[in-house]
């Protein structure tokens, strides 16, 4: 059978001859967004087809894309039909709508060592002659099988119940399925004739925004689907801090339920769209932020968002789906990621497994930045993390034309160091609308290389060009003229907004440092930098440390590792050996609270400049403002 | 202070010089019949002092006993008085009415291990500088106090929900609450403050007609309370086979929770009085037969009635209060015992625990008699079992004039040889209504003994005497004229009747026999005949070997264990040791299935003889009976 390779993240499937790269899509677990089912109708299964033959159905491909496109290998998977082996690039937006949930960026491959395991008996009738009893036939049965021995196996009241009659109304024909638990194995479930084959389970990213369920099959590790969801919670308040507010006036049992609701409607869709009985899932693997895995299940977090910030629980938990809401399998077991404080979650454990940066002795550096960034320093032998808040001007916020990464928001930015004029792109190709995190980041660099604005982040007003002028308020450089804009103003970028997009990066920065102080290394010790989380897929690394967002490595150590939440909430779920090295990452973790740190006001300070106050440590971005400083000196 | 011992259980206790006899007998254990709450008023706990100083307040006892009563000690034991060390008698009549339930009679030690544990904790509040979770912080200060190490507890979503509250509220000033369970160890529970005296657990007897309930206190192995109650699903069929055929309509959950029931009654009874509060109940250990058993933890036992009579679970049970519908802390464990087949469940594990038979190389043979029987026997190296059906002439069923041990049964007879006049005993002293289990067993022996039936069983109308006449349909002895019975009859035993008291005992003598020849044993070999249940009490032992009941052996090693179901569920409650030596003693017995055993309808004919065919095997009743064969030869 033909492969097929889709790129970036190198999910390789096999497909039958003739079979639609779409339906390749899917069962390499990409969430392609199909709004028309997959009939050629909404052109948004768009992917680029980049080596290898494929026949298409063309009809109507000048309505969808460009000539250029077209050259390059632009079709729509639904109507785009395997041949041979081919190589497939996927666009970002291809992917579920706005959310653009990143899997398997990494490529990786994780052992199938699911903790659950079905085991099929064909038992022997008791007799007078072997009168032992049912459970003890079974679970022997089951050690025949090469399971554990019964001693180990926990048969909880459920369980037990079911015995007698599934074994003889199936003729002692049967399927025992059986999970590692803490301090041994446990029941789970019994069923008639032979089921080994139906043996499936989710992998959940817990967002405060979204929720992200990978749906897979434990016999074959393969992806059957990626659904996400909205966080259901949101109607309860946007932010974690209002939804903890709102569970203190007694609501933490309904945002519970909804937490439950909404992985509950992310596993059906996929379950549904791979034709699997919900209750065929036995396992239920969810990384998820300290608070949000505490309100799931159904710990208050209230005390948690107070001085000293004290998470009730740290440790990874197992219970039963039945438990906390979730419809599987009743009997099926969850595992929720351990933390390591408030804020250094599960989600964050979860990306440290993605990374595999514990399993070397080479130093990685992994930022999540949103409102609020964590930073994790470390390898092999030790780590050390922190958490603070970035503030919200790189999502947009506190900018006069920021906006989140929506169609018609400025994405990437250039600026000709001649002429001062701006090129740019915006999401969906749309008419500019504002400016999002990543053209923000490109704009401060791009002026900066341009010396429209010095290191301080001012505006050098006397630099006389139409673009740069005083503004009512503050000094501003005006990316986009009315005229071209899809708002009827001038998308400028001011003084102000520069300055509270130095704040952001240097309170991440300084996070930066203080962990690199903590451990006694510097930058060029640093291997690797990893961005979890989206972010790192759309900014310009580059601008990223010409801005000193983070410490200056070379581009090619910069590396996105995009939802490491699922990717590591997939790892634990198909390999159990995981699930012990999560919690060693746990135990290994220094958490510095940055509040308790004196230094990290002092590096705050030092990092409020572009990129910094020392340039020594910036040594490309040194050798880049060599012209401004020959420019000033020669006007 | 003043010691009392309780016969004939020897049960000791001390109380302050000064205290009633009856809350002497409370702490003890007994369960006194005390209708009127202990005032004097209802004469229903009557004891006999045998020894030792008491004062009494002696205002009302000419209405309660005769001279010759108080000649003999007799005292009502709620206004005696205790003054020095006494030994008292507790006839079997004070004890709960009328069900007369035996407890320690063995005067058992038990070491006082139980599996559950509470731990005073004062934690520091957590800092900045020392963050470590709620949880960790709880059992980490277990840990500290003595307890297992914080790995190896789980703790249950239930107790989380409940640990930021309870610490903070109280000020970080916790009880936690530890069980050890299969697998490792489970908090149970987390209270505010100092509640390490409260622990309490109930040891249950869960019969098919009664529930026996201990309450003790687990901090120091005292019994606070001993309830008995019907078990209430008697309303769905008297004997366990109609309750199966009950539950086979459907009726399965109803007799679930009529267990359950039943069992929550007896212990908040047994809590009220003792002023314990229900929640502070962290363990439950129960021993009944596997139906029972299977009945209360929800498993259906339809099939356990068929052949091969197989039971879906042998191994002890271990669960949570909340899920089998008991009453006491909701994660409180419920211990539940193994069983070995249908017939041998957790309540004849529980009389060879009680017995202590598996402790020593001595082989002891244990017979529980009822309508069915079962028979062990073993040692410390190997054990024997088997059960059959004895029917129901050895509790007065299949009997002319047969009854239960109800008021006005003839309980004890001797019949004078030379005149062949009888002398009897009635229950609560009525007239005679009727003959009960040890009456009859008297009136074989007695009969036999005075040369008036043979060995078969026949009774000789040839010799003349107005009490031996040939009777409507069968020959008969009249034991009781009509103008001295309680009802309008001469109460007779009839060979009809003894016939089936010969076939009764006969088939418990083949069980002991099949046994023995399995185990290459002989009598002379058994050290111990012990009696479980009832019977043992009311029975004389002579009479009893007399007819072959049981193999011979000397009167002295005939012992009554009493309710064996009820002690060994207290000493697995008290001690946990005990529990692991439950499921060694399951596994080490061999279940002998009668009917599978060629050899066990020879023996059973062979036994079918007062005692038996082969004398040689009762030598002291063979000499016993040399005068009939004398009288034969001489009439």
């Amino acid at each position: 059978m033909p492969t097929v390779t889709f790129l970036p993240g190198f999910q390789k499937v096999e497909v039958p001859k003739g079979d639609s790269i779409l339906s390749a899509a899917r069962k390499a677990g990409l969430p392609v967004n199909v709004v028309c089912g997959g009939i050629g109708k909404c052109g948004k299964c768009v992917m680029f087809l980049k080596s290898g033959r494929t026949e298409f159905d063309n009809q109507r491909y000048e309505e969808f894309f460009t000539a250029e496109e077209l050259h390059n290998g632009a079709c729509l998977a639904c109507r785009t039909y395997v041949i041979d082996d081919c190589q497939v690039f996927v666009p970002e937006q291809t992917l579920i709508q706005s959310q653009q949930i990143l899997i398997d960026t990494l490529g990786h491959t994780v052992d199938l060592n699911p903790s659950v395991w079905k085991y099929h008996l064909q038992l022997k009738p008791p007799t007078l002659d072997n009168p032992i009893s049912d459970l003890d036939r079974l679970l022997d049965g089951v050690h025949d099988a090469g399971g554990p021995v019964d001693k180990r196996i926990y048969a909880p009241l459920e369980l037990l119940r079911r015995i007698p009659s599934v074994t003889r109304e199936s003729g002692w024909n049967v399927t025992a399925t059986i999970a590692l638990v803490p301090g041994g194995y446990r029941l789970i479930h019994i069923e008639k004739g032979d089921t080994r084959k139906k043996m499936y389970g989710a992998a959940v990213d817990l967002g405060t925004t979204t929720i992200v369920v990978f749906l897979r099959d434990l016999t074959t590790g393969q992806v059957l689907g990626v659904t996400s969801n909205y966080n259901r919670q949101i109607s309860c308040g946007e932010d974690i801090l209002s939804r903890v507010n709102y569970g203190k006036l007694g609501g933490f049992p309904k945002l519970q339920a909804l937490a439950a609701e909404s992985i509950n409607a992310a596993i059906q869709t996929a379950a549904n769209a791979a034709g699997v009985d919900i209750d065929d899932i036995y396992e239920v693997v969810i990384a998820g932020n300290t608070i949000m895995t505490h309100i799931l299940m159904g710990i208050d977090p209230s005390y948690m968002i107070h001085e000293p910030y004290v998470p009730v629980v740290r440790r990874a938990l197992s219970t039963s789906a039945s438990r906390i809401g979730l419809s599987v399998r009743p009997n099926g077991g969850i595992f929720i990621f351990p933390a390591v404080s408030d804020f250094i979650g599960g989600d964050i454990i979860a990306d440290i497994l993605a990374s595999g940066m514990t399993g070397s002795s080479d130093i990685s550096l992994m930022i999540d930045i949103g409102t609020n960034y964590e930073v994790v320093l470390g390898n092999n032998d030790w780590i050390f993390a922190c958490a603070g808040a970035a503030g919200p001007a790189l999502e947009g916020g506190e900018v006069l034309f920021g906006m989140r990464a929506n169609p018609g928001a400025i994405e990437k930015v250039s600026i000709d160091p001649a002429t001062l004029e701006p090129t740019f792109s915006t999401i969906n190709n749309s008419n500019p609308l504002g400016i999002c995190g990543s053209g923000l980041i490109d704009i401060l660099a791009e002026l900066l290389k341009a010396c429209v604005i010095d290191r301080n982040g001012r505006i050098n007003t006397a630099i006389p060009h139409p673009r740069i002028r005083p503004g009512p308020y503050y000094p501003e450089y005006v990316l986009v003229w009315k005229e071209k804009a899809g708002i009827n103003k001038d998308i400028v970028i001011t003084e102000n907004d520069i300055k509270n997009l130095i704040m952001s990066k240097a309170s991440t920065l300084a996070a930066c440092t203080v962990l690199m102080n903590v451990a006694g290394i510097t930058r060029t010790d640093i291997k690797t930098i990893y961005f979890a989380g989206g972010f790192g897929n759309y900014i310009n690394k580059d601008h990223a440390t010409t801005i000193g967002l983070i410490p200056e490595v070379s581009i090619d150590q910069i590396k996105n590792l995009g939802n490491g939440a699922a990717e590591g909430a997939n790892m634990a779920l198909l390999d159990r050996k995981k699930r012990k090295l999560l919690n060693e990452i746990a135990e290994k973790i220094g958490y510095i609270e940055l509040n308790a740190t004196p230094s990290f006001m002092d590096e705050y300070t030092r990092s409020a400049f572009l990129p910094h106050t020392d340039l020594s440590l910036f040594p490309t971005v040194e050798r880049a403002l060599q012209q401004c400083r020959i420019r000033v000196v020669n006007p």
